[in-house]
């Protein structure tokens, strides 16, 4: 499994991703599942990737090998907006769905699997989808201003208390790192590093791409002092005195 | 949907649960999932249910139809230990299961269904058990002193925080309330009122039963509280500098 968030703000996009992968658990192992496309100043463009590993990647790999390749078919490179980004990476996924299903199926493993692609391509707003296992895909709006993957129910309650289209990048980073750290104390197929990419609306610049390992500095602190946060929460809570 | 948890303490055992019920979105009841059976000063059982409401109903129907018209038979009311409670309502919900279930799948309706199944009966200790869906069950442990059922990812993770064996029985029904409360604002399918019932130790009391409505008084305290706790929390943490 896999546990991934993205957050459209009105400052810009927060994406966050795991980066554990098993195939059965004595099969774990370690993949980034972000992955950033782009050229400076005139495109950004992140996925994050959940489910079946060899077709998340394997759509990525595609594009990139056509983008290669064959330069002037339609693709991530030359796409005039992120909804025709999210229509080449639904479409990706269906072609090596169409070429794996079968076979994954007969080997009874689940080919779903699901992406979120955002970013800004000049031109147009900054945009977030989400894109289903069948290829279909939805946008963000106002009042849904963020889409999760993978293993989303543990990290949910907080973002659905915190973050609204609002939110300050900063505040957003800190919230999805809480939205990890409860998922990865309560399962075990989802765990460090983290990927985290902040993309600033309208600045075009893909460098803010940030790997927390699991001894970094702030993630543990960010880490111990929500437990504590949590811990005296539910001391601090009025004692139910009708329970005698 | 439902959620449930079972808390067996070195005080006591905690169970709660929640009251709705949906077939489908346009069929929402409520439906308390807790039962409570036994004889004050010999035995206290708690059967706290989630899944299909027809099969987890009608297993506990046909143990009470049984226990009235059959007392002789072995069942609740005269099982010698929880461990034959457990196996009572395994067997209950085999029976019913083996009625029901080819109907139910041919008209594309999920059979599955589990109890948390707890209590004391004179003689031997208090404790707990999960059965599932097929009818086997598990016992907890001092390192899994906790079992849920239903909707249990949203509400996981403050519990693996909090609780241990050593938790006061004030502090296990606080933990659970903010459980609830996760899980409710993240999914529709589990609502108020909640059931809570708290045994303490070799009581063999049967009166510790509470239902707290929406509105009830300590249960918004409670919600208000921990939003706030949750909201500055992720407020005072320090800020991703870094991120620039």
């Amino acid at each position: 499994m896999t546990y991934c968030i993205g957050l459209n703000l009105d400052e810009g996009i927060v994406f966050a991703s795991d980066s554990r992968t098993n195939a059965g658990v004595d099969d774990v192992r370690r993949a980034g599942k972000m992955r950033v496309f782009g050229r400076e100043g005139e495109r950004v463009i992140v996925t994050l990737s959940a489910g079946n590993l060899s077709v998340t990647q394997n759509a990525l790999n595609l594009l990139e090998h056509r983008a290669l390749h064959d330069p002037r078919r339609p693709g991530l490179e030359n796409a005039k907006s992120m909804f025709e980004v999210a229509q080449h990476v639904g479409d990706a996924m269906r072609e090596i769905r169409t070429r794996d299903d079968a076979y994954l199926r007969d080997g009874n493993i689940e080919p779903g699997a699901s992406f979120i692609v955002g970013g800004q391509i000049q031109g147009e707003a900054a945009r977030l989808f989400l894109v289903y296992s069948e290829g279909n895909f939805i946008e963000t709006s106002p009042d849904t201003p963020y889409f999760q993957a993978g293993e989303i129910k543990f990290g949910k309650p907080i973002l659905d208390r915190v973050i609204t289209s609002k939110t300050t990048l900063d505040e957003a980073c800190k919230c999805a790192l809480v939205s990890f750290d409860s998922t990865m104390r309560s399962n075990v197929s989802v765990g460090p590093p983290l990927d985290l990419f902040v993309y600033r609306r309208s600045s075009l610049l893909l460098g803010k791409r940030y790997r927390l390992e699991e001894e970094d500095a702030y993630l543990r602190q960010v880490r111990e002092q929500w437990n504590d946060t949590l811990r005296r929460g539910v001391e601090a809570l009025p004692k139910p005195d009708w329970l005698v």
